[in-house]
């Protein structure tokens, strides 16, 4: 665990509201969720707007997933209702077949298919229990690598570890007011009230800055930290019940597409005040899609390193989650349906916003990254 | 009672036609009726549109009422939920506490609030059952009174006044519609033939025009009027009943913001067709507040001069006014579904449109005087 | 019977892609049905859009039909809930009157009405079931004729035809995208495999054109074709099923406002592969009235010159029909959701596409035509 250090004072620029750049809502280049593997049926169609893209989701021959457009390129007919024959995508208006690259492979009228016949493609993978997709130039989905999240237990190569998989929200909200949302835990006093009692004042100890590599960590610590038995910390993570350890809420920015919010983990207690071997980690691992520029995809999955077997903590688990999901989609969709107000006034902020002004400053430098390379292409 | 004159002869032109004035659709200079004391309950929030702005009421301490922006300065959440503590505004987000003046007072996370850190303060003042607001700019506040309407038993200086409250409707139509429609009362033989049998005769009586001072009347007089037991009039005004009087149907505009529909005034009959002493008023007082361009606020009271204690009275003259008010809202609001053809078309008008055209102008004239106002300043 | 030729090959340029014309959407000097007459009941309005057109459709003196612009010149209020009074069409709001030819005859609080008090009158016509009306010009009213639908039994000159008038459906997408679904039946095989059992492999059959006159006519021929009688043409067509006869399957455009599928038509089969007397035709005559540029008024009735009494065949061949022409507006209005990306992207067709853009160029062409001569007026 890294030496956290104390937050200085930051204030909002103008420039700084959302969206963050004019030209571009957030981050294109990347490796988004585009779906969990359970929702991707051999045999079935999965149409969801990506992006603002219209993309479609099925696998091919062998069960392979692939993502194509969503929009035959013969009369423009949706392909939501196609059909999954051998491994092919069948429109359900005159039967134009495409294959998993997008290529049209057969027209049920007879002849050749034209080259020109075929959907976009977008690269794909499985990795973890999701599917990712690439929502950036072609060039580019070469050179970058879906977001590494072995150390809390969702790649192929994780080892160790339980998840639980939530339920995929549809957020009718931008998804930077989500990045806000997660950094600044403040809000759990207020919001979060009834849903997680007694964690207002976790949420309240100042905030510790702690960049590490090419991510962010905000943390609250707290060094004698003892759990009782019917709170919401005692009753997921029980181990830890009635003696002190270190505990960390940390919110960590893996990439545009996966914040992390420690829930807490738990270090044995050296020296009175210093965190020792990790004891169990309980991560809440947030998945952001936007689905346009004012709505997203709000995948949710919880890991934990202990206790495998106990379905029960499982299930608790996802009913916390979701509803304290469900609260914060709630409010921010209130704040989205304002949002063409934000422009005009000037946002005021404290000496709690580091964290989440840090990160939007973060975003903004990758989204201008992203346009001077595609200026200079 | 002033000496009533022949109406002249009008024709609508087409620069007469909604809004008045492209770049201001109703007088914005004025005190306007943000709500009926009775909504406003210490210790609850009271979110409304007013003039395109969203503005949020509550009683700070002691009990007075406030108006500020509804639109929390830290992280633009709207305020419609947020929790009055202490007689202060708290932001249902992270906590951020406003004072009666907007002022934010309070930062949970710590820290003294930025001097910059306030919410839009409106005017305020609570006079008859009515919370008024100033929708105008700051320095007009001061130099405007809000309208005086001791004289139909509105103000807390009324005396020998019975008032009784009507629901405030939402009419999704512009205000100058419902303006148009109270100084053309033609219309009561045709929109509510059912609601108000038996008036549709009275209101085909050519109107009179009498502009006094800086108020405008349209009325319709019956020098040898006599109520039957089984009407409309004869049920509300029983002491009318039987014995001829002087009956005037009046429509006296005292502000934008105010019209007031007499139902009727009685005086006793002088010299066979001349007004004496006043015998009974009833007044269907008529408040209108633009919500944004194309929708309206509507409040109505009822008050009389006799019968204090009929309760009965009271409750059939509401049930009467609401109505008549919803056929007008449900017709006015078909109008607003094609108003945007008004411009494309020619409208015409007729003798008895002189009323409506008149206070039109006078509108207008309003209008322009504010805008010349502020672009002197 | 005429003699078909074979397609030739045709690609899709990006200019044939609807609109067919910035400008106009769909051809307008045109007679479009307004109506079925069964519709138009005396002492009744009946207000539908039409080319973008608010209209209201009434009958006045004597019964005859009439139609007019659907906005009082007086405050704008629409006539929809409007009176019919003596064959005039009273206003409900202040009671202006108009005649059959849109004058407004009568103004209830006195005086002659202005002359220029009108409302838009358009020329009418009632044949066979329908009532028609022309959305054109004043001048080229004159000048062209109803669709002469004498030779598929839908004018009062036809004799010997039998016709089902089925509902009148609202589709929520633009007029050419059901031309072109009626000029391309591969997608009986797909979109209507369920409704029509057995019928996509007539529809693969290659489609031969004949352009007659200024008729296009897309043909599917079955010189040797025996009816089953657990069929949908078996069930349609009794007296072929069991015996080879020269079938039709026939698409006909009539004017933008007349398609005509056959049902086909059944021939005696003449030197085995030719075709004789007719034995029996069966037509489902789609009438396309355009609504606005994004949504469509589709009338149908299907007509039959044999069995004029089995009211259970007319039974069946409506349903028919209705299950049919649903289907194909649930998919068309799909395709018009997602209309903004027509533009965007090319369309690919191939062989089979050829009568629907040889008609989409015929459309065009139409449209160019009218344009040209309202320029030069």
């Amino acid at each position: 665990m890294s030496v956290p250090v104390n937050l200085g004072r930051a204030v909002a620029k103008s420039d700084e509201i959302y969206p963050l750049q004019a030209s571009r809502f957030y981050p294109k280049e990347q490796w988004y969720v585009g779906a969990y593997k359970s929702e991707l049926v051999e045999g079935q169609t999965l149409a969801r707007t990506i992006f603002g893209e219209r993309v479609i989701f099925f696998r091919g021959e062998g069960g392979k997933a692939t993502a194509v457009s969503n929009l035959c390129v013969h009369r423009f007919m949706p392909l939501d209702e196609g059909k999954i024959v051998d491994g092919r995508l069948v429109c359900p208006y005159h039967g134009y077949a495409y294959g998993e690259d997008g290529r049209c492979v057969h027209v049920p009228t007879g002849g050749a298919p034209s080259p020109h016949a075929r959907l976009r493609h977008y690269p794909v993978r499985e990795d973890g229990p999701f599917v990712w997709i690439w929502t950036g130039s072609v060039e580019g989905a070469g050179e970058v690598d879906i977001p590494d999240l072995t150390d809390i237990g969702l790649s192929d190569a994780s080892d160790g570890w339980t998840t639980a998989v939530a339920e995929r929200l549809h957020m009718q909200a931008r998804a930077p007011l989500l990045v806000d949302n997660l950094f600044d835990l403040s809000h759990i006093a207020f919001i979060h009230v009834d849903s997680l009692p007694g964690a207002g004042g976790l949420a309240m100890i100042p905030p510790m800055f702690d960049r590490k590599s090419d991510r962010f960590r905000v943390g609250r610590y707290v060094p004698n930290f003892v759990a009782k038995p019917d709170t919401v910390i005692g009753d997921t993570m029980p181990m830890i019940v009635g003696q002190p350890v270190y505990a960390a809420l940390l919110t960590d920015f893996y990439s545009p597409a996966v914040i992390n919010s420690s829930g807490p983990w738990a270090n044995e207690l050296v020296d009175g005040d210093q965190p020792g071997e990790s004891i169990a980690k309980l991560n809440f691992v947030h998945l952001i899609t936007p689905e346009t520029e004012n709505s997203t995809h709000y995948f949710n999955v919880v890991t934990r390193d202990y206790h495998p077997d106990d379905e029960s903590l499982s299930a608790r688990l996802i009913a916390q989650t979701d509803r304290v999901r469900r609260e914060d989609v709630g409010w921010l969709e209130q704040i989205e349906k304002i949002a063409d107000r934000m422009s005009a006034k000037g946002e005021i902020s404290s000496k709690a916003d580091e964290g989440s002004l840090k990160v939007r400053r973060h975003l903004r430098s990758i989204i201008e990254a992203e346009l001077a390379v595609s200026a200079a292409e």
